[in-house]
């Protein structure tokens, strides 16, 4: 069960990457995460480039596509989605690779609300299917900000673990991956 | 009185970047309005950038600060901030030159609500100086969806002039422009 974890920050010492990172480390079969490092090599939304998307676009979907979940994990920026993670969403708007995509939410800084409130009414607008269960909203602040920090946490590790057993639970009972969606 | 129209869409066919057009011809002295077409040169934000900034960013938030006000047409998408604006806004948020910047927003699409909603409270947490007054719900579906039929519409141009005489006085009581923010 392959599954596309996204994070929304471009900084190299990223929380959310990192929590990304972490999450695939901590992640049992038959689960796998993989983090999807192509966000900032995606252009600004044009729908006039959606009749023929340039290729990081084209990648970036076919990612999704194939993914059986994709988890996301953003900072909030001004108490709205970071534009980077929204630009990344405009492009699948339209993509019907996208339509019923399981999708799992972290929100890693609990003091912040408004992204992610915003990020769950973008996502079921786009016919997303938001696995409340597995969605996780972990107190990482303060020293627990590396990979290796979270990896480490005995208290962050269970919790992590338990909610992609939730994720896992829930896409067995979806039957098979689908067909691969090709690059053209 | 120079103001900063900003379009959210990179769309050529763009009601939002028509809106500002119709909006420069209509501004009537002291006001002038130019629209800002840099948006899409803008890259991704990335924290790790913001000590020295990309030519772009410092291009637009020169062209932020040295106006006397902000005015932001932008489109939704999935219920959200189109990603492109909000990228912009993310290269602001750390700028001192927004910080209390008049702004005005126009709604295109007043069955939309979401984005604007969310823009507001973005706009707000970055310490802008919403000018209620001026912000404008125009019901441009239909029609009247290029820059010379709104120019031509009577009705339209009315209600815009209007805004912007209303943005106008508000700008007056507020003394002169300010230092011209120099390019480094």
């Amino acid at each position: 069960m392959n599954v596309l974890a996204i994070p929304g920050s471009l900084r190299a010492a990223s929380i959310n990457a990192a929590f990304c990172r972490a999450a695939s480390r901590l992640a049992a079969a038959p689960l796998r995460i993989s983090v999807y490092a192509g966000l900032g090599a995606l252009p600004l939304f044009n729908p006039d480039l959606e009749a023929d998307p340039p290729r990081p676009v084209q990648e970036f979907r076919a990612a999704v596509a194939n993914a059986r979940a994709v988890l996301i994990a953003s900072p909030e920026y001004a108490h709205g989605i970071a534009g980077v993670l929204k630009n990344a969403l405009d492009w699948l708007v339209s993509f019907e690779g996208f339509i019923g995509k399981p999708v799992v939410l972290v929100n890693t800084s609990p003091r912040a609300h408004h992204a992610y409130d915003a990020l769950r009414e973008v996502l079921q607008t786009m016919s997303a299917d938001i696995l409340s269960d597995a969605c996780m909203t972990l107190p990482l602040l303060g020293g627990c900000v590396t990979e290796e920090a979270m990896v480490s946490s005995a208290e962050l590790a269970a919790r992590v673990r338990e909610a992609l057993r939730c994720l896992a639970r829930d896409l067995g009972t979806r039957g098979g991956p689908g067909p691969v969606f090709p690059l053209t």
